[in-house]
């Protein structure tokens, strides 16, 4: 019988647990070890953490900060940070051991677009260890691009993309709330984008490179928008309060340019409780095109769900990929693990020859 | 400079014709030899029997007719019949050639599920040259599963999942309208089930089993029903005619239980001129899970034209992949090739280091 496949956690943040409440429901995985840097969950036991019956595996501190790595694992989930430049410690560390990476950080979906000189070194040391290196989520990773470039997959020609997803922020804490300047007014809401405070959405740049990338167009430059979703009406979640004339939301868009024509359009408006004022959610995208093709779907996929989902279901086609930094333009196409997440790792490298193997 | 992609055409009929058109418009590839059975093509030069100027490449009969192999070329798209068994010998001359193999056989796009020896042979003679095979098209090989595939990827759980694409059978020629049973009476619609020569949609197993495999789960066995869609009014096409009470299509589905439950529910009413009694076109997928997923694409993507652009823009991909026998669940997610082919597969192979290369 095959072992089970060992994985290591890293960052147990609200995404971080939530990855691992999920593995803990699958077949085929062991949790060995799971770091955190917060000094109240090292030393507790990861189902305990949790909530749930004791697992066996102790949370420690990372091994950047003292802790140790376990004596042998195949895959690292990595949840700490958002960007690039704070997570190439961590994933250099975990390829230095031999492990394959999947994060959650934004910028590593393409991290080819913002930090090239990082990118070619993950992937030189990814390369000489033999080990692959992803970043995945919902948006980057999934809605924004992947979805797109599948759906360019039956086209014989495009000329022109549009994507826009409509999302309800409502399940979201304090710190999203502030990224997106939900419940300022106006003028905070510009003063928070000067000051870079107000972000609005991490992950144009990627998901319109990595879209070029597997097209074979070259971008020119990328034109992004922020602008304030001004609600009319009030508006109340758990972590936040929007009276009449104050912002809900960030309503931003990115124009990939190629050839001088804005050949890559996505539009994120992010705001709560949209539903207020009428407007429905959903993603949508328009390939301009042969053929042309609308794709619809309503509501929108849930955000932090779906990031929890695809980082997990993603680990058998990041164990069957070949070495390198990978993009999900680069990997087998998504698909929920719902059976023994090892034997369908078996598959996808070669060695399930018969449907019953 | 890196040399084109030397490309070889099996089988020019109606698809094959429309993949030999599309590759030349593509840049970085270039079509070498182009066999056919026919002995009015056999012979002319490809370019000039596609109706366009002197392209420079013989059509000529194929090696295993007495033709002759080209020196040297990476990829072979085959476009002879829908069945393993009629194309398992064409494949198997092209693997023994060292070539990377596209199919748009519709068997082939799962062959484990009705050909699980000649799969396995297959496989074995692809790794044995370090070359990959593919089966595609757009359904079997998009739509009703590598689609569904990618929208369960954002899934923590999935329950059950409902396809249904509604087509337009108008564009199609006489075999089609035969296989459909296009323009029978019910009985005669009876008749050919019954005989076999009425046979719906090729490709339900092949899907179903493919997902099945992809998310882990075992079928336990495939009910597929077919019925004579009954016309109300009068259709015709360049092809056909249709009385009312005379049969316009075949209405075609098929279940994958899973656990004693019908889990993997595939819908395929295939007809001509639906829009005459109100039915509107369109590609369906519901994934009943965490979360729960609803997509429309409408109208549908057009079948002919989608086939011919997967055959083409999956080369990059199988240049890339793993050697073996694949599915479209095992190799990178479907993306047009809008640039030069050569370089997006150099990217896909990982030489690509920086965004220039």
């Amino acid at each position: 019988m095959r072992p089970d496949i060992k994985i290591i956690l890293w960052g147990l943040g609200a995404m971080g647990s939530g990855i691992a409440r999920l593995l803990l429901k699958k077949k085929g995985v062991r949790i060995v070890a799971a770091f955190d840097r917060d000094p109240t969950k090292a030393g507790k036991d990861l189902g305990e953490l949790l909530g749930l019956e004791n697992y066996g595996a102790k949370v420690g501190f990372p091994p950047t900060d003292g802790g140790n790595w376990p004596e042998q694992a195949k895959v690292m989930l990595l949840a700490t940070s958002s960007f690039t430049q704070e997570v190439v410690g961590e994933i250099n560390a975990g390829v230095g051991q031999g492990l394959n990476i999947i994060t959650i950080a934004e910028e590593m979906s393409y991290p080819w677009a913002q930090a090239p000189e990082l990118a070619l070194e993950i992937d030189k040391r990814a390369k000489a260890q033999g080990v692959s290196v992803l970043g995945t989520g919902i948006n980057p990773g999934f809605v924004l691009d992947t979805l797109i470039l599948a759906l360019t997959g039956p086209c014989q020609e495009v000329r022109r993309i549009k994507a826009t997803r409509v999302n309800d922020l409502s399940p979201f804490g304090p710190t999203v709330m502030h990224t997106q300047g939900v419940g300022t007014t106006v003028a905070e809401f510009e003063q928070g984008l000067a000051s870079g405070e107000i972000v609005g959405h991490v992950g144009f740049q990627e998901s319109i490179h990595m879209i070029a990338r597997a097209l074979g167009w070259e971008i020119e430059r990328i034109e992004e928008k922020r602008r304030p979703i001004v609600s009319k009406v009030r508006r109340e979640t758990e972590h936040v309060k929007v009276e009449p004339g104050q912002v809900a939301g960030c309503h931003h868009t990115a124009s990939g340019y190629v050839a001088g024509e804005a050949r890559i359009e996505l539009v994120h408006p992010q705001q709560i409780l949209p539903q207020l004022e009428g407007v429905v959610t959903g993603d949508y995208i328009e390939i301009e095109g042969v053929p042309e093709i609308k794709l619809a779907i309503k509501p929108e996929i849930p955000g932090g769900l779906g990031t929890i989902a695809m980082a997990v279901n993603m680990i058998p086609q990041v164990i069957a990929a070949r070495p390198g930094l990978l993009s999900m333009a680069e990997v087998a196409v998504p698909a929920a693990v719902l059976g023994d997440l090892k034997r369908i790792s078996a598959w996808r490298t070669g060695e399930g020859l018969r449907m019953s193997d």
